[in-house]
């Protein structure tokens, strides 16, 4: 995978956001190595299993075959333990809270760009305590981190929660999830948090001395967001025109369209272009002018809504002499998100613009959730599951039902349990699929 | 190599100010793929030449023997330019100017912390110009943005210069250099900006039409600053204490101690501690206060000078009812280092602070250069040249000999060819080898 200037733009503002909340919720960056002893990883049984057949093995090094096979990172849960190991000696080394900016490897045999590739960029906060309690705590909280995440900057309405046993991570006691529907109507598993317990720790001794003096394993998470979140965002806020980029997270939020005809116009429509630039740019607003003289204004229009540039302004040689401007808006199509006659000044232009941008962003996520919601169908039999998967929907209904009968399920219908969601109906329920009772709702769906 | 908490704090304050930099003078950043196909690496003679002993190579993918070794990225000139290949067609997608933050692995025998490991971070920047000049002006711009970073954030007065054929990048025509003297006065080639000319283009097939409609192989330059810096600063400025950091990179700028004997002082003087520490914070001071238990002032004081933390203030019972605080400096040893009474207001405590920074940022730089200049020797002969860095020195004099006369030095002294500096003395010289008239000075060292 290449991730080109512009998406990775959409990277870079994800890690700026995440990188100032896990420093507010007192994580601190580190770094670990990349090449993992194959003998690291088979130490936890669950996690060689899950992991095994997606690894990249290095066996080659300086031109000589190696003793022992390196795993090029699928993650790190294996080097991080072994590293915490020399580290933890007392309760007053804990709790223990970092993360790591990285690329992983995993061996996928059907790769899409973003969504699912052979390298991706992810962060990795992994995070030792003294007691269960405070891992299940701070493994909700970075849940918590991601889920707002997806609404105030994504614009993406995902759906938090539990996953079942048969869907947790290799290694982990619970897997905590946000899910997110994509625009094919596909479930996109966008950001989990583990509390891995004590299953690491005692596949590598991490121990510490508590306040009574008796030895412990530390009680572990990990949580993930990863450049498939870029994936994310295209695929929730595409239309047929192209791209629809979130305000908080475009790398450009207005594009500049300066338009003439006659070469006399030339000069006093490219400056008035460039003082609207300086204005909005001096007020903090990510804005670019495309004044290249090879295209016409019409395939500018086309190429920078297909990029999802939130907002566009056009000047031209009226607009100049009536000090105005014409602002167009992304996500109102055509001619009705036009509005002509804005006036060029700051006081007025700035305050307007970032109306208008805050106004997008609403109504991205306005519209992201209409559309999840009417494509979550409340089931109360597999009849009726396998009805609403076989339509291209979320089936949402009770489940208490074995880890078989949930393979049966994604064996028939392609689907799996995404998750059990944190917001729950009041009031007693039927497992859809057993009649038995059942405490929670689970939703179906297909995914990437 | 794991790189704590600490040690990544300043790879974070150096990523911070090269980004800008990066971005001021037009490049985007991107992601390249980390694994590379063998038979790109062999399609430039000279790099894989250089490369192929230092390299790790993934054979079994998802449980397979691949068909094609894959290597792990050691730089990404390769697959830089096959990717370029399919980017660039026309004189209008020149420059094509990005830059990645990535890992890199070369399989290196002798490994040091930060200095030489077998993975590391970096940045490399990749640009491709329809030019010479114009490449020649990119990678000469970008070693003047390593050198200014060099003596205004690192406070390492680095000498710029050329290397000579023998050290030049495997693949490229022209190699410039920032190279910087350790505490142990070895060298440290701390960054470096290449001309590749048409090398990689030329293999790879990376073509643009011109305006006249001419193809032509495009002109290409790459530049990297690693980890390896943060292990620069350390052995720059340490001393038997312990580090020293400069200020503009320091993780910490300020620690406070608050020191108490009797129980009724505590609440006093930790809030006194807090209040100092709002003060700075809201100034834009990187601080933090040491207020743990279970370590004596003693104990702290030893161990944030180790650190290298510019400033200490500590605070005391007395300090609080008069009102005031104590600020000793790290880069003066002991008690010149400490100056009593000054006032907590933040008036006067906040131009206060800053003002010793920045005395301490030119003190290192200082003192750095002192150092350095001290212990570069100036040399007209081969016999002098090997008392020099027989005694641990840099040798400096005029070189104009062979490539087989270079490898000698090497061979008998230990010591190669740093760079032929930008800055050159005007006059007539002779090389101190063979005699004959040479254009410039090389300095000589032995090197990390």
């Amino acid at each position: 995978m290449v991730i080109r200037p512009y998406g990775y733009a959409i990277w870079e503002a994800i890690q700026e956001y995440l990188n100032v909340k896990f420093k507010e919720t007192g994580h601190s960056n580190m770094y670990f190595p990349q090449f993992i002893p194959y003998s690291f990883i088979e130490k936890e049984a669950s996690h060689v299993e899950g992991f095994s057949p997606e690894l990249a093995l290095v066996t080659i090094g300086g031109g000589k075959e190696l003793e022992e096979k390196l795993v090029v990172r699928p993650t790190s849960e294996t080097i991080v333990n072994h590293m915490f190991t020399q580290w933890i000696h007392s309760y007053r080394d804990l709790p223990l809270m970092v993360n790591q900016w990285a690329n992983v490897t995993r061996w996928e045999m059907r790769t899409k760009p973003f969504v699912r590739t052979l390298e991706f960029l992810w962060q990795e906060g992994h995070t030792a305590h003294a007691t269960p309690e405070e891992a299940e705590m701070e493994a909700l909280q970075m849940i918590d981190v991601y889920t707002k995440f997806a609404y105030e900057q994504a614009a993406i309405p995902v759906i938090a929660g539990r996953k079942s046993k048969v869907e947790t991570f290799a290694g982990a006691t619970k897997t905590y999830t946000i899910e997110a529907m994509m625009g094919d109507r596909k479930a996109l598993q966008a950001g989990t948090s583990h509390n891995l317990g004590q299953n690491f720790s005692r596949a590598f001794g991490t121990q510490f001395m508590d306040e009574n003096g008796q030895r412990e394993h530390v009680w572990q998470t990990s949580w993930a967001v990863s450049t498939r979140f870029v994936g994310g965002i295209i695929m929730t806020h595409g239309d047929d025109t192209g791209l629809m980029l979130p305000p908080k997270l475009a790398p450009v939020q207005v594009i500049i369209v300066p338009i003439w005809k006659k070469a006399d116009e030339r000069t006093g429509v490219l400056n008035a272009a460039s003082s609207v630039k300086e204005i909005l740019q001096t007020a903090g607003i990510k804005v670019k002018i495309d004044d290249s003289e090879q295209r016409t204004p019409g395939w500018k229009f086309n190429f920078w809504e297909m990029k999802g540039v939130p907002l566009r302004i056009e000047i031209g040689p009226r607009d100049v002499s009536s000090g105005s401007v014409v602002v167009s808006r992304r996500d109102i199509p055509g001619k009705q998100g036009k509005v002509f006659g804005i006036s060029m000044e700051s006081s007025s232009l700035v305050p307007y613009v970032k109306d208008k941008l805050d106004e997008i962003q609403s109504s991205l996520l306005g519209m992201a959730t209409s559309f999840r919601d009417s494509n979550i169908v409340d089931v109360c039999s597999y009849t009726e599951l396998k009805e609403a998967i076989a339509q291209g929907k979320w089936a949402r209904g009770p489940w208490s039902a074995s880890d078989n009968e949930e393979l049966k399920v994604k064996e028939e219908t392609g689907a799996t349990i995404r998750c059990f969601p944190f917001e729950q109906p009041q009031g007693k329920k039927k497992c859809l699929m057993t009649g038995n009772p059942a405490d929670e709702l689970a939703i179906f769906a297909k995914s990437y």
